[in-house]
């Protein structure tokens, strides 16, 4: 949202210089040890060491395990899962959503990626699958996976995010869910396969085309309309997804990838792109994907998923248990490019300090960011607040709310509006610990 | 190595003028299209598409599957595993090797880790698990997983590598195997965990200690002596790999991470770390870890992996299918810090091409390299050499074995030398396009 960067450039300087309700300064962190441990007095440790000898567990008494061939997570952390909204499969959408109060790092997980899949995932072999460029093309052709393998490849980590991620918060109350279900249909992979424009190149395009339709070997043959611009500029033919294969939920064995841009759009099982002259306005992009605004006007071909963040540790559902040091966690992202700055509240947007920025921090991919939080044991209220290096910077779920309207149901939220909700996410935490979504 | 790097960099400006064999030169292709278009000529595509209609595939006619709650690969990919030494997991070393010629991208996905264990996997409940730090220290101090949750962390891709990786390559005859095979025992991975200086400025270090030993809690309680100044460095309490909580084979619930340090020494199911004035000498540290050099001299406390390269396509078993444009890839690394550069050679090392290094170039951590390489249909000697940002450079292998002896024994090799092997790996491509393992 450009209109509020004006605001918040002009404030920034004045949240630097405080750190209220607890924040530790990231200077004074960085400067080290000495000012680190004075921040976590009263941080309470088990000290039995001294007492008694370290006790010998019985898993380290006896042999362990055959390692598999593939290796798979302990079964202790078997209850980490993508939540399913449709878990029957039943005729209709089914989302699978990342549990980012869960993880940590920088990017998702393969067996915890998000996914929105309209008709079920196609089961694909991926020696007879093809991927086809047609249409305003001098030389139209047919690609196989093998031949895909012989052309120069790069690898992105990249973000994905739904265009209808986060809706929830339009809700007229703060809907009480974690934060999986409030903002989990965006993950980050590093993708790797051959640019569009290398295959572009081959098959030349013809000057009349201005846009191409990519559409998908699902049963609904999902397509979107791209302007040629972005192909040319960083769309992916994604063939690995952190490092193999593409997972069948995200695409199997191949989807275009658009640094940025919605979800939906970037097509998964792609079977063909055809470059046209004008977009198809096929269902999605007429349908879900045009937004209607409160003054009657629509928003259509609205690609770019703007600058975000959001907290994960802590976030609702998990709690603080007694006061003392937390770190504060979170991930930012913009489908501009790289993330500036990330500055963290304790007190609800009355002061702020600059989050530690995990490097490297990548274009198009998230950013974890980090901040040292001494909690007093009383109630406190967490936001962030995320700049790109174009200036955009979050706005507040007011601004928002003023430009795009209110929902007026309770969930499931399915009334207008419900796209491409970037605005700040604020958790309250009481006296007890327990953390809550609210708006402020 | 540093006993070769004068030498390489005297001929290093000789060797970019030169491109032999096919290789397409770099910068040729950065100027894009047209260069690009040019080196190909000769590929052969299917272009059917000309003549009928694109078939409609059977899984694009139903519906598809459920998604799960924690995504599987597709099961046409349940064949890329890792190759298991003792799959039956007999009282002895167990080894799980990276298949890296069917992987793509900048690190390892967490089912495909390598993995070494001594008396097998431990099946540890992380709520009982702890980690001691003891020893000259000011304050001993007992960690749970949750207390650990609360400090601050930080993320890094770093490459994990046995010291034992490759060593094969030490057999008087070159061993006809894959590269799986041949250069498995190393992988790539993001960790998340708190740093080790931060725990130690919890406890006090007492100005004694030099040294600290690190203690896993499998049956074997393997322990290495590090040294302090790498804790103080970058040592990490790794919690996390790639996103989700580290794997069973890798040390579940924590491990040492000691970047650009020799596998063993990263200890898993990390559960004490005491600190002392001198080396433990512990089984490893004085038997496997201990080189004997031709000369009757050991190599003892030898912890760096030096700068490595090697290519992963085309290698042995993939072999090529025609003349025409392929890409040459692989994976360089360095215990020092950042690849600077890495050359191919198509003719054996009579002309070298640098090749494109996927940005962003991490300290530690694989880098994906890349070129171009428009194959004769002849014979070709394929081989990749890197060097570091401290200059180092990979060795010949003629150069290694002088320094380190000759293993007489054939496959698998047991007689000494069989450590820290980093020379130039050589693939020779003859006319049916099928890839050996030669010594060149």
């Amino acid at each position: 949202m450009k209109t509020t960067s004006n605001r918040s450039k002009q404030s920034r300087k004045d949240m630097e210089g405080a750190a209220g309700n607890g924040l530790v300064d990231r200077r004074a962190f960085l400067r080290g040890g000495a000012a680190f441990a004075a921040a976590i007095t009263g941080y309470s440790f088990t000290k039995s060491a001294f007492a008694e000898p370290l006790a010998d567990d019985p898993w380290s008494k006896v042999p362990g395990a055959v390692s598999p061939a593939y290796e798979k997570r302990s079964h202790y952390e078997e209850k980490i899962v993508r939540t399913l909204s449709n878990p029957e499969g039943e005729p209709r959408t089914q989302h699978a959503r990342t549990p980012h109060h869960l993880l940590n790092g920088t990017f998702t997980p393969n067996g915890l990626h998000f996914t929105i899949i309209h008709a079920g995932t196609p089961d694909i072999d991926p020696d007879k699958h093809r991927l086809v460029i047609h249409g305003l093309v001098k030389q139209p052709l047919v690609f196989t996976l093998e031949t895909l393998a012989r052309y120069p490849m790069v690898s992105r980590m990249t973000f994905v995010e739904c265009g209808g991620n986060s809706a929830p918060f339009f809700a007229k109350e703060p809907i009480q869910a974690n934060v999986q279900a409030l903002h989990g249909l965006v993950s980050c992979a590093e993708w790797s396969g051959v640019r569009l424009s290398t295959l572009l190149d081959e098959t030349g395009v013809d000057p009349k085309a201005k846009w191409f339709v990519a559409e998908g070997a699902d049963a609904p043959a999902l397509s979107r309309s791209v302007p040629v611009k972005k192909a040319l500029d960083d769309a992916l033919i994604a063939l690995y997804q952190n490092g193999e294969r593409i997972m069948p939920g995200n695409g199997y064995p191949m989807r275009l990838l658009l640094p940025g841009y919605e979800g939906n759009m970037n097509v998964k099982f792609l079977r063909r792109i055809k470059l046209i002259d004008q977009p198809s306005m096929s269902y999605y992009e007429t349908r879900n994907y045009t937004q209607l605004l409160p003054n009657g006007m629509s928003l259509q071909f609205n690609f770019l998923q703007e600058v975000k963040s959001f907290i994960t540790h802590p976030s609702p559902g998990m709690g603080l248990k007694g006061a003392g040091l937390y770190e504060i966690a979170g991930v930012a992202y913009s489908g501009n490019g790289r993330i500036a700055r990330v500055l963290i509240s304790a007190d609800g947007g009355q002061s702020w300090t600059p989050a530690e920025l995990q490097e490297p921090v990548l274009s198009k991919a998230f950013t974890r960011f980090r901040l040292p939080w001494k909690w007093s044991g009383g109630p406190a209220v967490l936001q962030s607040r995320a700049w790109d290096e174009s200036g955009d910077v979050q706005p507040t779920r007011a601004q928002i709310v003023a430009a795009r309207g209110q929902s007026k149901g309770t969930p499931p939220v399915t009334a207008f509006p419900g796209q491409h909700y970037n605005a700040i996410t604020t958790w309250a935490v009481d006296a007890k610990g327990e953390v809550k979504n609210v708006y402020a």
